[in-house]
């Protein structure tokens, strides 16, 4: 409870640094501007601390960012985002249950130095050890899912060349932000995956997604929109019955616990909440969730599903499995302009569109674009050839220069990067054989498929597993150690809400469903990786919207 | 404490009420989806409740909607915000140490029944008794501060013609909205002011206001956003410490207690919160206060102002008085497009122009534009008329068909509407004499401006105190009371704070400085009109935020 002491008040004129002067870009003198290179000399005998860059500030790599020991290493942290946020309590916030802020853990505001840059990897020169950022610290930076557009082919994004001096020249895509270059001793991938649409058209523009704070926010501010539109009297242009019902109408694009978990949410809101403040229109809202597959919840068992399945018919949720939802757009006319209604197109119903006001789309995942880079590259023969001769070596011997040109393996089903049991980025020689290990470069999270194990489920309990497993084994011997024991993932079971204070919770010894689960449910939250300040909030706001209902201020 | 009884929880199905079908637009039949026609009548023995039409939602609209029996009247609130802001508190949510939803109190969450509406009041039929609303329920509908362009002349907007049957009709200025007719048995206007930007270039478009929670919100994305910028090493645009100098300046123009309140919470936030994050910065970061008058916090006396400006002299904030802003433009090139700064011209420094990252705009109050068309209009004879042949009556005689148009009557320095002692609206006639009262029609807070105490100041106070003693009156005995006993206001002193637990008070008994101040400034905002839920969330916050620092999660 360290953090719990009160926190010294700063006088003006107490800090006396200064800024130094523009520093040019070699590797000991880039400007960090939270770290002390001298206190790091003194307290390492003179030599300064290896620097360990991490990319990204989700499960994977705040939860590495958490457990390197600062004492040991210095460490960079570059992300778009300049928070973790805590995911699985997402869907309460985007309800009004929980505070936003209270599920959000500034980067910052990690124990010990630690070194922050809001932005984007937008590419990484291997073989001299150095991140190309686009800056991007506007007022709302990313703090919404953001779906690239279909992406070009490889032949248009190349890496950089050998020969590229990491200077910035006019690119055909001219970034948003400014450019700077970060270099790094260690590196850590941990930027994630995108949300999957499968190119299917409107859904980009036109649905929500769930993943960051920003997302919650606007379908928090989409839903009570919607009821506060459909609860005027006549006017001009007045709402009928069917329209209110369709703008009413609440759809979930998948089954997974993301989806069914906002469903329950949702349906929470609307009959606890919404419902004394609009009670006539209650009769008109309906919920449907949307999956292509022929069971939702496919990780929980037969029976767990079913109990899930029986819990929402109870509550009027619809499921529709084996549905295929092909277009997303907007309802002609004022309608779809003004009330912002929306048309969703699904193949059993042929040319019958189903009428929504909300779309929140939770299907799959797919691979950070920048992975497609970085594996189009051709790394240096001098840097990751020596690996490649020896495979179980993590610090490689750079004296053989006729090596040929190698490259990061790339995982042919899912576009991760992959590595091997030590969550090392694994390398191919041009054929794709000859494996080895790129040094000092490693992938955790998401966008890592480990070659052992290709099917470990893309969830924040193994991205957190991952990060906790290599930064413990940094901090006991470096590479060595990490090359000396590989990760192992072990299951701990999935815990679902389900609404109306019920959960099921599956794991290997055991499965649990009802108000049991729920009360696991919000327990096991409160143990997870959150400060004490959080592990204060949201309990206490559990309490405060237990009491009071939750906040439908919208702002 | 009957709100913290636990709320029953609606399974889906209990509410079995159907909206009917779209309502003819007479009195009786409007649809009000929180009011229960039929309750009504059998309460009151088969007559309807009277519908009282409250025009606002901040400290006038609100609290004399909080303040009215809901078992008298029927409540109903038209208003862009659909809940109330305690405002003192506003700048504490700026910079991280209040949650934002802490300091709202939803109006569809007052106790008892009330139908609320959400949107502008475009017009009003005084004569048909009936308000035509630009309704806007859209997702972030209202939460900042809208200063209207440079208004048109007066022959440019004219009222609603004798012969105008409030149907839509194609005007000039295409409302955004749907346009609804809401008829009212008495009417409270309390829509108001605006902020008032003297026509100074670049305000409108470059400057904060501090007036709304998405300012608010607003404000902090961009103090944090700033540092954010600044801390980044050199890169294709790099800033020089000059640069940085310019961002890092925040400018506030306006020395009242909303100006000053800012800058001391501002200062506590960088030199508690900011500055072991980015330490390197702090000698960068500059905080000036600019006012034209010769003296900040004019309602205060001379010992307390040159207690506030001893204080912020300590804390390094400048105050630059009889200073005068003439114009805010962004600065050129990249610095102004990607970095939003900003360039201020002073009267006083000629041509040099000052730099600035963030200018917060806090000076006076400009009329609601809605006032210039009220009064512009002509009231119908049978109306008002009768008003005007015995001024002293609240409840007119209309038979007298003969008397000349009248018109409400608008104050000329402030451009607000005139009230007589008891807060009803006060009409003339062509010449501007012949005084009478509107029948049911009062006006209270910002907008209204008492011909007896034409000098009360635009504050949360007067306008709290007003909304109160004409609720009080109408639950006591209708407009008879309303007559009876005129509006006097007591003067409960002014609280100020002034950074650093540091605080001023005074009032007609007393003054006082300091901590004891700060002590009774915080003390003094858990006794105000908030909600119980309010009441446990905001010194929960304080002492979060004394423990952990504040929130600075930016998204």
């Amino acid at each position: 409870m360290a953090s719990l002491q009160h926190r010294p008040r700063l006088p003006l004129g107490s800090v006396v640094r200064h800024v130094s002067n523009p520093v040019s870009l070699t590797l000991h003198h880039i400007h960090t501007p939270n770290r002390s290179f001298s206190l790091a000399k003194s307290k390492n005998n003179g030599t300064r601390k290896e620097r360990v860059v991490i990319l990204g500030s989700g499960w994977a790599g705040y939860g590495f960012a958490r457990t390197l020991d600062p004492a040991k290493y210095e460490r960079v942290v570059i992300s778009p985002r300049s928070y973790f946020v805590f995911t699985p309590l997402l869907a309460s916030t985007s309800v009004g249950t929980l505070e936003f802020r209270s599920i959000l853990e500034p980067v910052r505001r990690l124990k010990g130095n630690v070194g922050f840059f809001q932005g984007w990897a937008d590419d990484i020169d291997f073989d001299r050890k150095m991140i190309r950022v686009e800056t991007n610290a506007a007022e709302e930076a990313a703090s919404k899912t953001i779906v690239p557009p279909p992406s070009p082919s490889p032949s248009e994004t190349p890496g950089l060349e050998k020969e590229t001096t990491m200077e910035i020249a006019a690119t055909t895509k001219k970034p948003k932000g400014d450019l700077i270059n970060i270099p790094y001793d260690k590196l850590v991938i941990a930027c994630g995956a995108y949300s999957q649409t499968f190119g299917i058209e409107g859904v980009r523009e036109h649905a929500h997604f769930l993943r960051d704070i920003g997302d919650a926010r606007r379908i928090r501010l989409r839903v009570l929109s919607l009821f506060e539109q459909c609860s005027y009297p006549r006017g001009s242009d007045h709402l009928s019955d069917d329209d209110k019902r369709a703008l009413l109408h609440f759809a979930i694009v998948g089954g997974g616990p993301t989806g069914i978990e906002f469903a329950a949410e949702l349906h929470d809101l609307i009959h606890e909440d919404l419902a004394p403040l609009y009670p006539d229109l209650i009769p008109l809202v309906s919920i449907t969730v949307y999956d292509v597959a022929p069971k939702v919840l496919p990780m929980f068992d037969q029976a767990l599903a079913q109990y899930a399945m029986d819990t929402f018919a109870r509550q009027n949720i619809s499921v529709k499995t084996e549905h295929h939802l092909q277009r997303l757009r907007l309802a002609d006319g004022e309608f779809g302009r003004r009330h912002g209604a929306l048309k969703i197109k699904i193949k059993e119903y042929g040319d019958q569109e189903v009428g929504a006001g909300l779309v929140v789309w939770s299907t799959g995942l797919m691979a950070n674009p920048l992975i497609a880079k970085l594996t189009a590259k051709r790394l240096a023969a001098d840097g990751a050839a020596a690996a490649a001769n020896n495979p179980l070596s993590s610090s490689g011997n750079s004296d053989n220069a006729a090596s040929p040109p190698r490259h990061l393996a790339r995982d042919a089903r899912t576009g991760g990067l992959v590595t091997d049991a030590h969550l090392r980025a694994r390398t191919l020689d041009e054929a794709g054989g000859n494996p080895g290990v790129l040094d000092d470069v490693y992938v955790i999270g998401d966008c890592a498929v480990m070659e052992n194990e290709p099917s470990l489920p893309k969830t924040a309990q193994v991205a957190s597993q991952q990060a906790v497993h290599l930064a413990k084994m940094l901090n006991k011997g470096g590479a060595a150690a990490v090359a000396d024991r590989p990760f192992r993932f072990r299951n701990w079971g999935t815990l679902t809400y389900l609404g109306s204070w019920k959960a099921i919770h599956q794991s290997q010894a055991d499965e649990l469903r009802g108000w049991v689960a729920w009360v696991i449910w919000r327990g096991a939250y409160l143990t997870k990786s959150m400060s004490v300040r959080n592990k204060i909030l949201v309990p206490f706001y559990w309490m405060v919207s237990w009491l009071f209902g939750r906040g439908i201020s919208r702002f």
